[in-house]
C-alpha cells in the first residue's frame, strides 16, 4: 500500500481526493490536512463520510507528514503549494499539486497571470500531468503540476488534430460552461445560491487564467504560437464542464478522418470516449467519473469543426485526474481507484 | 380597448401573452383558444391565474373570434398558423403569428427546414416582426411573423454592427444557451426533470431550424449571402437565452466605436440595453422582462470581438416581442403592458 | 405622491421593495440607503434596473432621509432598526420595519430569542403587521412591525379556524419549506449553491426564531397559550415558502364547514385565495406576487385536518406585505403597487 | 458469480440496478430486458455506460431468462410484475421485486389501493425485503417484494422505538420529501423541468398509496392497527428523500434513551447510521449510496419527537436495498456492491 497525504483535504476538489483515495485498492490514505477544519473529523465536515472517514484533519506539518506519507496531493489556493512543495520535496516526498503553481514552464506567464514565483527552479522538474498526453514524464516525475479543468477538457480533443495537421492552430475559439463547484467552497456572492439558480452568465470574458495555461500547452504541440479565444460560463449546477470548440479546417477532411485521428489518438486511453457520429456528449454522463467524452461535427457550410468535450470537473479536471497521475507515477493500473460505474441520472 | 385573442393560449408562449396582455393598459382579452384545454377555465390550468384569468379555453372558431376579436396572436406549433391565419386575415383580423411560418420571404428555405407552405401568398405580405429593426414595416402590418427567440437574441447585437460594416459577415459564430421552456409545454423525455437538472448538453448541433432564420435576415442586412456557425445549448433553467457571438473585424476598430455604434442604434429603443464597458449581462436580469441587454468586448490577441446578449425567451424571445409589435401596430406606446420592473432574484 | 425611503435597499428583501415601489402609483422613492453600497448606483448592484432604478444609494443619515420621505421601510437585520427607528419616528416618520424587532409586545420573548432591547417603550406603540388579520389597527400606526415569512405563511390558514372553534389549539404541527433567498444576501457556506443544490433538509429544527411569533399571535387569538411544533426545511429555490400544517378537530366537522370558514373569512381579502377542494397550492403560482394560496384536506382516518399555504417569502413574507401595510397606512387601495400578473412558469 | 438479470433495465430503478450490479464482486449480469428499446444498446439509452454496459437490451423471454439467470430482479410498474413473477418462481429462479405486487399479505389492502390482484398465493410466500428489519425471513427467500421509498425512509427510524414502546403509535405524521426520480422515467406534464424547477408542492395528499404499506407493517410491529398521516411533497431535485416525522411520547423518555435505542437496533446495520444528538442529516449526505441517516430531538414543550431521515430514493428506496436484499438471500457480503463511497457535493 502506498501511503498519500491530502492538503487542503476539505475543499471541493480536495474533498473528492479523499473520495477517490478512499476506494483506491492500493493507497492507504494517512494524512488529512485542513488549515480550516484542522482538530475537527473528517466527517464532520462532510457527513457523507461519516463511518468511511472519520480520521481527524490535522494543520500542515511537513516533517510529520513525511513520516507518513509517500505521495502528497496538494490541493490549495495557488502561492500556497509554492511555498509549501518545496519542503516536501526536500522530504523525499513525491507531490501532485492540483493549483496552477506548478502548470507553466515559463515563470513570466505565470507571474504575467498569478504573481511573483517563489519556486521557479522546480518549473522546469514539475511535468504538466495531463495524462493521456504526457503519460510517459508522468511516470517518471517527483512533481506533477495537475491541468486545470477547462485546459483539460478543451485540449484532449484538440491536440490529436492538432498533431495530424487536421486543424488551423490560428482559428481556435473556446467557448466553455462551467458548474459552480469550479469555483470552489470559498464564500462568494457570485456562488450564493440566488445569484447563480435559474440564471446563466458568462464571467472573466477574454481574462480567465486558463487561457495562457491553453495556449502554453497547445503552443507547445502546434510548435508555433497559438492563441486562443476562449470564453467561460457559469451553468446552474453543482458539478460538470462542457467545452464547444470552434476551428476552421480544410474543406476536404471528412467525417470519418477526423473520427480515425481522435480514436486513434486515445485507443489506449480507458478515459476518453469517442462518441458516435452525430450524437454529441452532456455533463450528466460523465457526472463522478474520470471520463472526458468528446463529440463533434463538421459544419462544411462554414468550413469549422465543433468539438464537443465534457468532463466532471472535479474528477477528470481535478481529483480524478491526480489519481490518474499517481497511478502512471506508481505503476498501478490507470484506472485503479477510478473505475466505478456512472449513474443513469 | 383594441379586443385580442390568443389561440394556443395554455402553451408557455401563449401563457405569457395571456400574463402581458392582462395587464396591457389598452387591451381586452376576448378569447382564450386552446385545443388541450378547451371548456376549462385558464387558471385551472395555470392555478397562478385563479381571480385574474378563470375566462374559460374555447375551441378554435375563426368566425366567433372575429366577431369579438381585432387582433388575434396564434401561439401553435408552426403548420397549424399556415392554416388557420389565411382565414382569420379573410375575416379582417390582424395577425401576430408567433410560430416559423411567416417568418420567411422564400418559401423554399421554409420548405427546406421545416415542411411544405400552405399559404405561399401571404409570405410577401407578412412582416418580419423584429421590432427594432423593422418598427417601420411592423406599424402598417396586417400580418407579423413573430421572430425566433434565437435569432431575436443573436440578432440585435449583430445588425448594427453589420450595417456599420464594422464586423465581417463571413465569420459568424453564435454559441447559444437557453432555457428548458424554450422547448415548450409538450411532453418529451429530453425535458423531463431528471434528464436536464443538474446537467448541460448542446443540441440539434448544426441542425437548429432558427439558423436560416438568421441567415435569412443577416444576408438581408449585409447585402450579401450570410451563413452562420450556430449551436444550441440546454441550461438546467427555465427561462432565459444567453448568446455568445464571435465575429472577426479589422484591427483598428475599438471598443468606443463599437459602443457608439450600439448605442446609437438603440437609442430610440426602450428594451434593448447596451451594458457598460466590461460588464457582460446574465439571463436573470432580464427574467420576465422584454430588454434585451447586450455586453461585448474585444479580444485584441485574436481579432475578434466577442458580444453576450441575454433575453427572456418567452418574453423578448416570444410573447413580449409579439405584444411590442401589436404596440406598434395599433399605435399604443411601445412599453404598454410590457413596462414591469425586473426581479432583483 | 407619498415620498418613500428605503434602508436596507440592496439586501433581497430591500431590492424587492425597491421594485414594488418603483411600480406603486402613489409613491414616489426618494431615498435609497445601504451600508454596503453607499455612493452606487443601485442598478449597478442589480443590474436588472439598469435604466429604471440608477439612483445612488446613500448611507443612512436620519435628519437627511425626514426632509425627504414621508414613510420609511426599514430591511435591516434586526438589532439595528432599534437603534434606527426611534429616531425616524421623532422626525415625524412613519416606519415600516421588517426585522423582527417590533414584532413582539412582549420584550421578554424577544430578548429570550434575540438580544437586550433597546426601544422597548415602542413595543406597545407598534402594530403587527399581518395585514388581513390587523388591517384596522394598522391604518392609524405610525410603526409596524412587519410579519416573519414563516409566521405569514402559517398563521393565515390557522387563525380563522381557531377563531370559530374549528381546531383544537394544543395540536399544531407546522411543518415549513422555505426557497433560500430566506437566508438573505449574506455570505454563508450554508447558503452555497453546491451546498442546496439538488439537496433537501431540515435547519434549525426547533430552535427557530419565527416559532415564538407564531406562538404570541396564536395564544392572542385563542386566548390562552398556544405552543406549535415547528420545523423548518431548505428547498433548492430561490423564492417560495409552503407550509403543510397539522391540527386535531373534532369528527363532525366536514370539509365545507372548513371551507366556509376560510372563504369567508378572507371574503374581502384580495390576496388570500382558498383553493378549490381537493386542489392544492405549489409555490410557482404565487411567485413574485403578493398571495397566500391555501388549500386543505380533512384526513378523517386520524381526525385531523392539513392545510398547505404558500406565499412568495420576499413578497406576503416581505417586501410585499409591507407595501400592503403601506396602502392600508396611507390610505391607498390595498393592492396599489401589488397587482401584477403572476407567471405561468 | 451469481448470474442476474434485470427485467425493466432502462426505467430509472431499473438503470440504478445496472449500475450497482456492474461493481458487484459477485455477479454476473447477464441479461438485461425492456419493452421500450429492446435491440438497442443499453448505453445508447444511458450513455454513461458507454464502454462499460454496451449490452443490448432484450425482450422478456421468461424461459431464455431461465437459462441464463440465478436471480431476477424486476423493476417494471405495478400490475406487471403480477403477470410475470409466476412464470419466473416456476423456472427455478429467485425474484425480487421492486414493485408494490408482492408488498402486502393482504390481497384486499392491495386492492383497495391498486387493482385486482392476480397471484394473491404467492403473496403468503414472498418476504417483504425492508432489510434491516427483515432479515433473517429475507435470507430464505425465493421472492421479496422490495420496500417503497417513503416506506423504508419513514419506518426504519420508527419501527426500533415502537418495539422498545416509546412512542405512542396512535399519533404518527409523516411529511416526506421526495426528488423527482421518485415519479420515474415515463413522460408526465408533473415531471416536466419547467413545472418542477424552482417550486415546491405537496402531491397525491392523503391519496399516496404507500400510506397502506406504511400502516401495514406498522401495524404488524406494534400489534395492533396504526393509521398514520402522511403527505408526500415534491422536490425540485433529482434524487434523495428526506421524512420529517412526527409522534407524540411521554415526557419521561429522553434523548440519550431515544438515541441508545436506536443506535442498538441498528448497531449491526451497515447502512443505517444515527447522526450526533442535535445534528440532522440532509439528502445530499446519502446521495448514490445505499446509507439511511437518521437524526431527532424531543421538542419537550409539545410532547413529541421529531425524527429526520434521509435515503436516496433510487438506492436504498429501490435498486440498493435491492442489492442489499440480494446480498442476504445469496449469503454475500452484506455490503458487497454497495460500498462505494459517497459525495461531497
Amino acid at each position: 500500500m502506498i501511503k498519500a497525504a491530502v492538503i487542503g483535504a476539505t475543499g471541493y476538489a480536495g474533498a473528492e481526493l479523499v473520495r477517490l483515495l478512499t476506494g483506491h485498492p492500493e493507497v492507504e490514505l494517512s494524512t488529512l490536512c485542513s488549515r480550516q477544519y484542522a482538530q475537527k473529523p473528517f466527517s464532520e465536515v462532510y457527513p457523507a463520510f461519516a463511518g468511511t472517514v472519520d480520521r481527524v484533519c490535522e494543520a500542515v506539518d511537513v516533517e510529520h507528514i513525511a513520516e507518513k506519507a509517500d505521495v502528497v496531493f496538494t490541493a490549495l489556493p495557488h502561492k500556497i503549494p509554492m511555498e509549501i512543495v518545496p519542503r516536501l520535496l526536500h522530504q523525499g516526498l513525491r507531490v501532485i499539486d492540483l493549483s496552477a503553481d506548478f502548470r507553466f514552464k515559463d515563470a513570466k506567464t505565470y507571474e504575467a497571470y498569478y504573481e511573483p514565483h517563489l519556486a521557479k527552479d522546480l518549473l522546469e522538474k514539475a511535468v504538466y500531468g495531463l495524462s493521456e498526453i504526457y503519460g510517459d514524464k508522468i511516470r517518471g516525475a517527483d512533481l506533477i503540476g495537475n491541468p486545470g479543468c477547462y485546459p483539460t477538457c478543451s485540449m484532449l480533443p484538440l491536440i490529436p488534430l492538432i498533431k495530424a495537421g487536421l486543424i488551423d492552430p490560428d482559428t481556435f475559439i473556446i467557448d466553455a460552461k462551467s458548474g459552480v463547484s469550479g469555483a470552489g467552497r470559498g464564500l462568494s456572492l457570485a456562488t450564493q445560491f440566488c445569484q447563480v439558480n435559474d440564471s446563466f452568465k458568462a464571467y472573466k470574458v477574454s481574462a480567465h487564467r486558463h487561457t495562457p495555461e491553453i495556449e502554453a500547452i497547445l503552443s507547445e504541440t502546434a510548435g508555433r504560437p497559438v492563441v486562443v479565444g476562449f470564453t467561460p460560463h457559469l451553468v446552474p449546477m453543482s458539478r460538470g464542464m462542457l467545452c464547444t470548440i470552434y476551428a476552421e479546417m480544410d474543406d476536404d477532411i471528412d467525417e470519418t478522418r477526423v473520427r480515425e485521428c481522435l480514436v486513434d489518438a486515445y485507443a489506449k486511453s480507458p478515459f476518453v470516449r469517442i462518441m458516435q457520429p452525430a450524437t454529441f456528449p452532456e455533463t450528466l454522463q460523465v457526472k463522478g467519473t474520470n471520463y472526458c467524452d468528446i463529440g463533434f461535427t463538421i459544419d462544411a457550410r462554414v468550413g469549422r469543426i465543433k468539438l464537443i468535450s465534457v468532463i466532471d470537473n472535479l474528477v477528470k479536471g481535478a481529483a480524478g485526474q491526480a489519481v490518474q497521475n499517481f497511478n502512471l507515477m506508481f505503476d498501478a493500473k490507470e484506472t485503479a481507484g477510478l473505475d466505478g460505474v456512472s449513474w443513469p441520472i
